[in-house]
C-alpha cells in the first residue's frame, strides 16, 4: 500500500503531508485508506495500487459512460439556464427576471442531482429502514422521550451511540484543536438577545409558517405550497393552462418573500392537507427557542442557535491570551438549538444538536496559510458554482491546484477543506459519497466571500455535513457596533508612519467644577471627538467663547477656559484591523448519520447478518472478549484479558452469555467492536498461553500470545498499525467462526 | 513511598485495591498522593511515612487542642440541642415544636461550624480576589457576554478552563463509566413537561421570590428576611425585647412555608433593601427554564434541570441492552439549567452548569457489591448525621468498617463513597478540605434513604460537590406511573414458585363484532383485570348475563358470550421488581472550581509569583517547551520536540516569545502546566542532544536525552511515573532558573 503512495507524490510532499499529521502513523494510515477507498471499485485490490498513476486517481471523478448518456439532456438542460442567467447578468436584468431564472436553474439543477441520486451504484445504496432498526435495537440512538409518547426533532444516544460521539469528538479535538493549537472555549447555551440581535439571528433567522386556523397545527409554508402545486399537477381535472403556470411557480417556492408566498395560498385557496381547515397567512417563525432569564423576566433570551458567537464575543479574550498576535483560531464543541417548524429525516434535522466550529482570525489582506504546502498535493472532490451552472460533474484535483485557480477563494479556507477531508474519511465517511460543493452566488451568506459544504451522499441524498465559509469581517464588526468595544487586532506596519495628531484636551479643574458628577463624561466626549469635530468645537470657542455639546439627551456649556487644542505629529508603528474570518463548521449528528450509512454492510451470502465497520479510532468499543463457552477454565484468562486491556485505556466488552462463539462474533459486529479476542481450549493447553484475535471487517483470525495483545489492540485502535500488520507477523487461525 | 503503603495494609487488600485501576500505577501514584497530602503536615516528608501507623493516619481528623478549646462550647451548644431534638422525637412532640428545634439546632451547628473555618490552618486560606484576577487574566473563566454588559451566573471557559474540563470529563470517564462498564447515554435538554412534572420537578423545585412593587427587582425571600433581621439586630432603636423574638425567629427562616414568611414580611414592614419600595408577597418561583417546543406553541418543555431524568426514561432500553441482567449502571455527562434568582459566588451557583451523573440500578434486597472489598480499607472522612448532632467533628473510618457499623447504608453506597473519594483527590482536591457529610433526617428527600455529600473547603465555606445518594425505587416508580408503561427488572427466583393464574379470555369474533374499531381496546382492558376484578365481572355475567364496562369515559356491554374466565397454576421462575438506584451525581463545576482553590499556591519568598499546581492528569497542556533565547540554533530542536510531543498526543505549548526563561516560566506556572523543557546551548552542542525538564511545583530540573522526552512527558502526564522517578534516573540541573 505505501508503495502506491509513493507513485502518487514525491517523497518530498509526503514528508510535508506528514508533517502536520498528530501521530505520522496514524494518519499515513488515515490517507491510505482514503486512497484504497477511492480505488475500492470491484476488482480494484490492493495489489494493483502500484500501476496507479495520478491520472488514474483523477479520472475517478468521471461517471460511468452508461449514465452519463442518461444524464446528458439533463446536463445539457441545466447548462443552458445556467447561461441564460449569466447573460441576464450581463445584460442587467431586472431583479425579477433574474429570480425567475435562478429558480429555474435550481429545479433543473434538482432535476439532474435526483437522477443521478437514483442511478448510484448498488453498493453505495442502503436499506434505511434496517439500518434504522439496529440503531434502535442496539441503542445506538432513538427518540427522546419515548415513554411519554416522544418529541420529533429531538433524539438519545445510547451506550453505543455516547461513546462513538465521543470518541469522534475527541478525534475532533486532537486532529483540530491540538494539532493547530487552536483555542477552545466552551460557552453559556442561555444567550441574552442583544448578542442575537447583532448577530442577525433576531432578525433573520425564521421561516414561514401557516397554521390550521382550527386545531392550530402549523406547516412549513414553502414545504405545503410545493405539497399542493404537485397534487394540482397530478389532478386530472385541472386544466391544462393552470397546470402551465404551476409548473412555472413551482421553482420559485423557495426563496418567495411572504406576500408571494400569501398570494399563491389565496389564488388556489389551500387548505390544511390534513383536516382541510383554513389557513392563516403565512407567519414568520424564529427558530430559536426563547426563554427568559432571572426571575423578573425581563431578560429576554435565547438557546444559542449555533456554537459560532461565543466565539466571537470572546474575541477580545483570545486575542490576549495569543499575546495580541494574529493569526490564531478559536474553537468550540457543544450543542445548538433550532427550533424546526417539522422535523424529519432522522438525525439529519434535529432541534438540538452537536457542533464543532472553528473561528480562524486571520489579516483580511493575508490569508495565505504556512501549513499550505503539506496539503498541496492532496486530491479533493470539488463541486464548483461553475460546475453546477454548466452541468458538469464534480471534479477531483490537487487542492494546491484549486487555490492556484482561484476555484478556492485562498489558501487558508483551502487548507482547512483539505483537513475537513482527511478528518472526514479517516473516521469512515466514504470518500466516493464525498463532495465539497461550492455555494452559489445566490445562496452565499450577503457577508460571505466563499463558501464550500462539506456533503456526504446519503440515502436523503446530498447532506450538508460541514460549512467551509470565508465569513470575512462581518461577525465581529457587527459586535463592535452594537457593544462599542472595539473588536480588532494590531498589525504591524511595514514601516512606521507619521501621523497628524488633532486633540482636545481638558482643564480637569474647570470641567470638574461646572459638571461635578458628570465631569467624567463630558471630559470622555471631548477625547473622542475626531477631527472635523475639534475644528467645529474650535471655531465656535474662537468665535463666542462657549460651544454646547449634547450627551445623552443632556445638554453641557464648554467655555474657551476649559478646552486647548494640540495638534502634533506621532510616529506610529501598528495600525488596527478587523480580521478577516475562516469558519469551518461541522455537525455532529449528520457526520454520525453519514457515516453509520456509509459503514452499514451485510455479509456477503447472508443478507440477514448486518454489520457496521466503523473505523476502530471511533468504534464504541475497540474489542470484545469472549470465552469460547463458559467452561470455568476460560474465566480466569477474561479476567486477565479485560484488566490488561483497562490498563492501556482500551474500551472492551466480555460477553460471556451463552450463545455460539459466532452467534456472539454477529452480535459485537452489529456494535461495531473492530476486533475480538477468544478464549478457548488451546488458551488453557498453550504455553506462554494464546488466544486468538478476530478482525471485524475481514473476518480474519490470528492467534497470539496473551502478552502482546493489549499493546496489538491499542495500535490497532489508534490506526498506529494496520490489520495486515498483524497478519503479517501472526499465523492465521481458521476455526472458531464455523462453529 | 511505596513502602509507607504497605505499612498501612496488608499486601493482600492493596491487591484487591489496584485490581479495579484502570492503571495500577496511576491508581498507585493517586493513592500515594491521597496519603502523602494527608500528611503533609509542615516536617512530614516522605522520608518519615515508614513509621507511619494506622492509628496515627486515623488520628489526622483530631483538632488542634487550642482550637478545640475554643470550639468546646460551641460543640456542648450543638449537642444539647441535638439531644432535645432526640428527646421531643422520642416524646412524639408536635411537629411546630420540632421543627423550632430542629431550626435551633441548624443555627448552632452553623455558629459551630462558622467559628471552624475561620480558624483554618493558614494554608488552607486563599486570597480570593487574586485567585479570581488569576482566572480572569489568564483566561481559565470568565462572566459570558462580557462585552454586552455580562449576565450574572453564566460563564464562559477560556482555552486552559476547557481544556482542564475535558481532561476532568476524560478522566471522569475512564475512572467511572470504562471502570464500571457503566452504559453512558446522552440525552436531550430540552424536555417536555410531563416527564418533569412525573419527576416532581414541576410542582417543587422553585424557592420564594419578592419583587420591587415599582421596579420589578426580585430578591430570594428568605435571603431577604434574615438580612433584614441581622439589619434590626444591629439596630440600636429596636428594642431588646423585639431582638429576642427576631434571635429566636431568624434560625427559622430557612425552611419557612410561604405564609410563614409573608406574616414576617408584613410583621416587620420590609422594604425592598436598594430602593426601600414597596415588595410583592411571596411567590413561588419555578427553578427550571421555561420555553415552548415546536412552532404550534404547545409543547410546553424546559431545560433540564438535571441530567439525571435522561437515565430514568431511558431505564427499558438500558435494561435490555445489558441483556435484562441488573445490577447495571447508567451515565450521564451533560449539562443543566437552574434559573437561579440571585446567582452568586462564582462558579458555586450558576445557571448553567455540567454535571456527571451515575444511576446505578439494582435489586432493592440486595446492595451488596463485588468490588467492596477492593476499598474497605481505604479511609474516609465521614462527618454522620449522628456526629452532627453531637458537635462532634469529622472522622477518618475505613469503609469497611463504616459499612460494617451501618454508618453507610449498604457496600453500593460505601464503593460510590470510597471511588469518589479517589477521583477527587486524584484530581486535585485536598484530602485535608474534603468531607462526606451525611444528611440530616430533616434534609433528606422524602425518597431517600440515605444521602452523604462529598464537599470541600473553599473560601465559601463547605461546598457540596458530588451528591451520593440511595434514591430507592422513587424514580422508576414515578415514571412508571405517569406513563403506564412498566419500568421493572426480572429477578430469578430461588426456586420456582406455583402460582394461580384467574383470566378473562376474550372471544374475539364477538367482541370485533360487537365493538368494530373499538375491539382491541375492550380486549386490552379485560385482559389486564386483576383476580378480583374478574371476579367481580364473572358475578355479574352469571347473574344477569351482561356486565357494563367504562373504559376512557365510554360504556361497553360485555355479554356472558362473549368472555370465558379461566383459572390454572403457572410455575414461575422470576418475579418483577423494580430497581434501587444509588446515585452519585457530581457537580463539575464547583469540582473545578475547589480544585483551583486548592491548587492555587505561592513561591515561598515572593508573594507576586502565583502558580496552580494542578496534577498532570487534568493540567491544560501537559508540557511547554522554550528556547532559552531567539537564537536561530534553537528553532529546529524546539520544532523536532513539538512534533515528537504531538506524536504521542501530549498538549503542550511553545513559547518563544522574548522574556527571561524565569518568567516565561513564571507564566507557565499560573497556567499550571506541570512540565518545561528547555532547549539551551548545551543541546546545540551535545550529542546526542539534551534538554532541560523543569517540573513546576518544586522547581527541580533534570537533563535529558531529547529521543527520551516524549515517553517520560507522556508518563508522568498519565501518572504513570512520578517525578521522583524521573529526579532517580537523570542528572539533576540547577542553573537556567536563576537567569
Amino acid at each position: 500500500m505505501r508503495i502506491f503512495l509513493w507513485s502518487l507524490h514525491s517523497a518530498n510532499n509526503i514528508k510535508q503531508l506528514l508533517s502536520i499529521s498528530i501521530s505520522q502513523n496514524r494518519l499515513l494510515s488515515a490517507y491510505v485508506r482514503v486512497c484504497a477507498k477511492q480505488n475500492s471499485a470491484p476488482g480494484w485490490g490492493s495489489r494493483r495500487a502500484k500501476n496507479l498513476s495520478r491520472t488514474k486517481l483523477f479520472s475517478l471523478a468521471k461517471m460511468d459512460p452508461k449514465i452519463e448518456e442518461v444524464l446528458a439532456p439533463l446536463r445539457l438542460a441545466v447548462k443552458e439556464q445556467g447561461d441564460a442567467v449569466r447573460k441576464l447578468k450581463e445584460d442587467g436584468a431586472t431583479e425579477i427576471d433574474l429570480k425567475k431564472a435562478i429558480s429555474l436553474l435550481k429545479a433543473k439543477k434538482k432535476a439532474l442531482e435526483d437522477k443521478e441520486l437514483s442511478m448510484s451504484p448498488k453498493e453505495d445504496q442502503i436499506d434505511r429502514s434496517r439500518l434504522e432498526d439496529l440503531m434502535k435495537q442496539r441503542f445506538f440512538y432513538d427518540q427522546s422521550f419515548s415513554i411519554y409518547g416522544g418529541v420529533n426533532g429531538l433524539y438519545d444516544f445510547g451506550p453505543m451511540g455516547c461513546a462513538m460521539k465521543a470518541n469522534l469528538i475527541n478525534e475532533w479535538r486532537k486532529f483540530f484543536i491540538l494539532e493547530e493549537h487552536m483555542l477552545e472555549v466552551d460557552c453559556s447555551m442561555l444567550t441574552p438577545e442583544p448578542v442575537l440581535k447583532a448577530s442577525g439571528h433576531v432578525d433573520r433567522f425564521s421561516d414561514f409558517m401557516v397554521k390550521d386556523l382550527k386545531n392550530g397545527e402549523c406547516f412549513r409554508a414553502d414545504h405545503l405550497i410545493e405539497a399542493q402545486f404537485e397534487k394540482l399537477l397530478a389532478d386530472k381535472k385541472v386544466p391544462e393552462e393552470t397546470k402551465e403556470v404551476i409548473r412555472n411557480t413551482l421553482p420559485q417556492v423557495d426563496g418567495m418573500s411572504k406576500d408571494e408566498m400569501q398570494q399563491e395560498i389565496r389564488k388556489y385557496n389551500m387548505k390544511s392537507p390534513i383536516t382541510q381547515n383554513e389557513l392563516s397567512d403565512p407567519i414568520e417563525f424564529n427558530l430559536m427557542f426563547g426563554t427568559s432569564i432571572g426571575p423578573a423576566g425581563n431578560i429576554k433570551g435565547f438557546l444559542r442557535p449555533e456554537t459560532a458567537q461565543g466565539i466571537f464575543v470572546n474575541f477580545k479574550r483570545l486575542l490576549e491570551f495569543n499575546q495580541g498576535k494574529l493569526p490564531f483560531a478559536g474553537a468550540q464543541i457543544g450543542c445548538s438549538f433550532r427550533n424546526e417548524i417539522s422535523p424529519r429525516s432522522g438525525l439529519i434535522r434535529v432541534r438540538e444538536f452537536t457542533q464543532a466550529e472553528i473561528e480562524h482570525f486571520c489579516d483580511p489582506t493575508d490569508k495565505s496559510h504556512p501549513k499550505f504546502d503539506s496539503i498541496k498535493d492532496l486530491p479533493v472532490p470539488l463541486y464548483s458554482a461553475c460546475n453546477q451552472m454548466d452541468g458538469k460533474p464534480l471534479q477531483l484535483i490537487t487542492m494546491g491546484e484549486a487555490v492556484e485557480r482561484r476555484l478556492v477563494a485562498n489558501q487558508t479556507l483551502g487548507y482547512f477543506m483539505a483537513r475537513i477531508y482527511l478528518f472526514m474519511t479517516k473516521c469512515g465517511v466514504d470518500p466516493k459519497r464525498f463532495r465539497f460543493r461550492q455555494h452559489m452566488n445566490n445562496e452565499m451568506a450577503h457577508y460571505a466571500c466563499d463558501c464550500w459544504d462539506a456533503e456526504t451522499k446519503t440515502s436523503y441524498g446530498w447532506v450538508e455535513c460541514v460549512g467551509c465559509a470565508d465569513r470575512s469581517c462581518y461577525d465581529l464588526t457587527q459586535h463592535a457596533n452594537a457593544t462599542g468595544v472595539r473588536l480588532c487586532a494590531e498589525k504591524k506596519l511595514p514601516e512606521p508612519k507619521v501621523i497628524d495628531v488633532v486633540e482636545c484636551v481638558t482643564n480637569k479643574g474647570l470641567v470638574g467644577k461646572a459638571f461635578k458628577k458628570e465631569a467624567k463624561a463630558v471630559t470622555e466626549y471631548l477625547s473622542k471627538l475626531n477631527e472635523a469635530e475639534v475644528n467645529s468645537l474650535e471655531k465656535d470657542l474662537t468665535a463666542s467663547g462657549e460651544s454646547a455639546l449634547t450627551i445623552e439627551d443632556k445638554s453641557y456649556t464648554i467655555t474657551k477656559e476649559m478646552v486647548t487644542v494640540k495638534r502634533y505629529e506621532k510616529k506610529v508603528h501598528v495600525e488596527e484591523i478587523v480580521p478577516g474570518v475562516i469558519e469551518p463548521s461541522f455537525g455532529i449528528g449528520r457526520i454520525m448519520y453519514s457515516i453509520f450509512e456509509h459503514n452499514f454492510k451485510t455479509r456477503p451470502g447472508d443478507e440477514q447478518r448486518t454489520y457496521i465497520s466503523l473505523p476502530p479510532v471511533i468504534a464504541p468499543y475497540k474489542c470484545s472478549v469472549l470465552p469460547l463457552s463458559n467452561n470455568a477454565d476460560f474465566q480466569p484468562f477474561v479476567q486477565q484479558i479485560s484488566t490488561a486491556l483497562r490498563n492501556v485505556d482500551v474500551s472492551h466488552k466480555v460477553d460471556d452469555s451463552s450463545g455460539s462463539i459466532g452467534r456472539r462474533y454477529a452480535r459485537t459486529d452489529q456494535i461495531a467492536i473492530p476486533f475480538g479476542v477468544t478464549v478457548d481450549f488451546d488458551t488453557v493447553k498453550s504455553d506462554p498461553p494464546t488466544v486468538t484475535l478476530r478482525e471485524r471487517d475481514s473476518c480474519q483470525q490470528v492467534r497470539a500470545p496473551i502478552s502482546e495483545l493489549p499493546d496489538i489492540i491499542k495500535d490497532l485502535s489508534n490506526h498506529k498499525i494496520e490489520w495486515s500488520d498483524v497478519t503479517a507477523k501472526y499465523p492465521l487461525f481458521e476455526q472458531q467462526e464455523n462453529k
